[in-house]
């Protein structure tokens, strides 16, 4: 039984509550908040729990195996660190950290005190992205050529940080968890309209082989769009999120070229066949995600979005935030 | 009476002929193909017309006023300065040249010889596009944005040319149309995966007042997408030119951002209304791009979409190619 | 402080109890079921509530002043009698009765004994709903034409109803609302393919002035679709409840028919104009209604959606029901 | 070389003037049409074939062979007649005739003269429509349980028939071609807003086996649709002829129903698996219509829409007319 403590029960930690507290293996044993009004909904909600607004009492206590860090990024390495020097195993919400040292400092930290680094890659758990994943992994889609993802909608502006750091997370763990590759190179372009900072921006990651991914992220569009193409050799993938059904669809379309004996002209020739959209397992992703971090602390395993894959996102975070300031430099990783 | 000579009968000089044809101001005298096919299907479709496969006989004949050239880029230069040189008006397929340094040569020729040319931008001559601007300079939009459009398909591969010459020429033609500043720079992402040509390209123009814009074009997706955000302070536009009806949808949302009293916290806050679809004039464009075309030469008027609009896009040609083969070196404009 | 017990704690209660529970004239005093997981789950969400599996001890209790009956649609005359014959108000989920002659007997005895009914037609109170009945009202609409209603999905069977019973309801009770003219008669035609209850169906009813509503009733479409045409001479509506924004468009398209000067063809024209999307109001449905009642119990004002309501739907759903099962026969109302 | 006379250059005349024109062993001889109009543009469209005004020269002329008749449906008995009285084949537009009479006397004129009539149910040659049939040939989609269609458009008002002669011998002769069964029984609704014909009808058609098949028909609505569910025991389709390209979506969807161990309740399960959107084929729809119509004349072969197929769609629009005009009356077949 893994005794966990969360901080911070604002937006997304009540779903972490909620998860860890259905599971067998798990029990919350305390909840924290500054803000009045979440301690408030926590008390409500959770009438078992001690609910608190020091996060010493969890960080601190004998009574808790682990901590999860549920606030705002510019508190996670203070709170992670403080956790793991007290023998906490710490499951972060992303980005890990704000700069890659700090993310540095806790995987030398975990790794010392033989601790787990969970970094919560949410979207790597959804059946969408697994499935994706599994067409890579069996070579369906044949040599990957691209990842292309929209992430735009009329956004909640972070006042600490910009739309970077804000949407760009999600897609840099999906990139992260399919693309074989290691990122070479990033240019990121952008701009700022509301405030000082960056409320839309464009980024470009390198990969070897001809692999390149972009990411538009903006939180000023009319409408919201999450549309990613992972585009391969052998067959295309469109994944609609917000698709209640068919999230995923197939194509078998593509371009052969041949330039056959010493032609001139290249021989260009399409491919248009069934679009197929697999059934895609609607298991909450955040469920199996933190059955996976309980199963990685009781069965001493490394998880798959551990504090290694938290610092890659957060290096590429830092280089598409250097870039955009400078125009679109390069930045090498 | 303009009477018109046509070079090339491909893809798109069919759609030429028809419209010049059924002017009332303007004859068709003369069609040029080298290719038989194309030579065949002219002289089935237009009895009346002389067709021919040697572009002398049009450039040089004294029967004709003005010579549209429907050709791949490559060969617009020499055939659009014959035309002038032997004093007649042109019609050029976009984009207008392969270097801006022809464009500027043509653009001299033609004022020297008093001769007008026009560069076939098409869409600016459509009912949705009208409209953007018409909302533009109504102020219905406010101050604007950004412009970003995605513009993608499994596409036919051009031998002579990337991604980038053969799909952006639309959307910069667009903003040069809509955006009232000059475009600054250009900062260009992309790829090579079949052939020796970009297939797929980002390209960033940065534009004064924090205007920036944005187009994703790529010749590698498998489904059709044509779709352009234009964000503006009081509202945005969505125009998806693949949609029968409400190619154009206007928002009334919006983000306002305060700072009263001192206070710390930036006050954010949304605004979300009715949506709009305005009706939009149906009209083919190209009646009446070549209408204004035959207008200007009659009552020796400036082509809205003249040389010196050809050249604004082939410099943004010229520097997003520069860009896309550094890695988004930003290029100046 | 209006005192509710609620019985039936299945699909549809906890969202009743929830809205009773949030409001400040009110008190859910008791919730009742008789399915132990049902009663588990109360109990655990509502620990300050009591639960019960005996709906006596609420029908009976002088501790409440109205009871929300919120069970399979056989069961609702005689926990709705009982409730009205200890003095009880009753908000009975929909279809009301199971007869129409149950109907006429529960609304008597509540005037009788001066108690309230309202019956759960819960879509009336949604923003789209009543954004369409107020164009109906302004006269923005012009005279109504029809209502067409597609309601179908891969269904929860009902073993108790056949999909009349299940999907009908909806439609009618929208129908009911929004149209003036009393309905004269139905007809119905379906299918049964999997048990002894029709698993689709096709119904028309007829009101006075040509207007005409047509129901697609289907529990064995692969997809789900709930799409409503409301067409008038002036303007008509699309109403999409699936999509997130943009439920209700407003089209300004209709056709005129002339025959002037005793010409012998009609001279038929087409309007085709903009489009609108009214922003919609998003308060929950159920939100609203139960504060209606709550506000009807206190204030002594008659429900919008009383028991009469739950008649006529009642009625045209017996309509439907037999007509169906004599394929199509005419019953006038 | 089957010589062809064409009666009718309207909307749909020039579409089969150029599929019969196109093909090796067929020539176009002859157009005819009284409107001014019609005439001219045949003329300048073919030049080498002879156009006329009077349908006598065709009908009558030994250089013709069939005749092709697209004309308005009350004048097709009297032209299909001459024709097969002066020994021609005749390819008649859909609906076959005004009257099943008429259709009789025409399919037994041809019988007795040995020749053959092709009715123009362009449909069923359609990828889309060919591909269903496969499904079910192939016994993909299982025992048939109905077929659903959604034919609505603010529409093209036909001033001499109401919208079921109109817009459903599509769907009917689809039907035909699609389901094994002989249909039992019609119930149609409908009504009329603007003139004397009904703009709106619903119709429900029997089948054996509780084999359903309704069909929505509407001219006043806002929007185009074109959507059509075909259910299955085992497979579900929808097909939309407005999507470019997956018009056919399967759906691995279904319902089963089980009641085992004598117990009360049923079992119902349903299943959800994968969808799949097969490539249809795009070849032009009278194109192997035509190709067939010359095939059967030339090898003596009965034409897949004969005029017994004809004549049984002329029987359901009969019956669908006469049964709008009585409220949904049973109209056996």
């Amino acid at each position: 039984m893994i005794r966990v403590g969360v901080i911070g029960f604002g937006y997304w930690g009540p779903n972490v509550v909620r998860n860890f507290h259905g599971m067998h293996d798990c029990q919350v044993v305390g909840i924290c908040d500054l803000d009045p009004h979440a301690f408030h909904r926590a008390s409500a909600a959770y009438p078992g729990v001690e609910v608190m607004n020091d996060s010493s009492q969890l960080l601190e206590s004998t009574r808790v195996d682990a901590v999860a860090v549920i606030t705002p990024v510019w508190t996670h390495f203070e709170l992670a660190k403080k956790a793991l020097e007290n023998g906490k195993h710490v499951f972060v919400e992303k980005p890990f950290t704000s700069t890659s040292a700090q993310a540095e400092e806790l995987i030398e930290l975990a790794e010392k005190k033989h601790l787990k680094i969970m970094v919560d890659h949410t979207f790597i758990y959804t059946g969408a992205v697994r499935k994706i994943r599994q067409l890579i992994d069996e070579d369906v889609l044949g040599r990957l050529y691209y990842y292309d993802s929209t992430r735009v909608n009329l956004g909640l502006f972070q006042h600490d940080v910009n739309v970077i750091w804000d949407l760009a997370p999600h897609d840099l763990s999906i990139m992260d968890y399919l693309i074989k590759g290691k990122p070479q190179a990033v240019v990121a372009t952008g701009a700022v309209h509301l405030n000082t900072h960056e409320d839309m921006a464009f980024i470009t990651v390198y990969f070897p082989d001809d692999v390149i991914a972009h990411i538009n992220v903006n939180w000023l569009s009319p409408v919201k769009v999450r549309t990613t193409l992972v585009g391969g050799e052998k067959k295309m993938v469109v994944w609609n999120d917000l698709e209640a059904d068919e999230k995923i669809k197939v194509y078998d379309r593509g371009v052969q070229v041949g330039n056959p004996n010493g032609v001139y002209e290249l021989l260009v020739s399409y491919r248009s066949g069934d679009m197929w959209a697999p059934k895609v397992d609607q298991t909450e992703a955040l469920k199996l995600e933190s059955a996976h971090f309980i199963d990685c602390i009781m069965n001493d395993r490394l998880p798959l979005n551990n504090g290694a894959a938290g610092y890659r996102v957060v290096k590429m975070l830092e280089a598409a935030d250097l870039s955009v300031k400078q125009r679109g430099k390069l930045i090498e990783l």
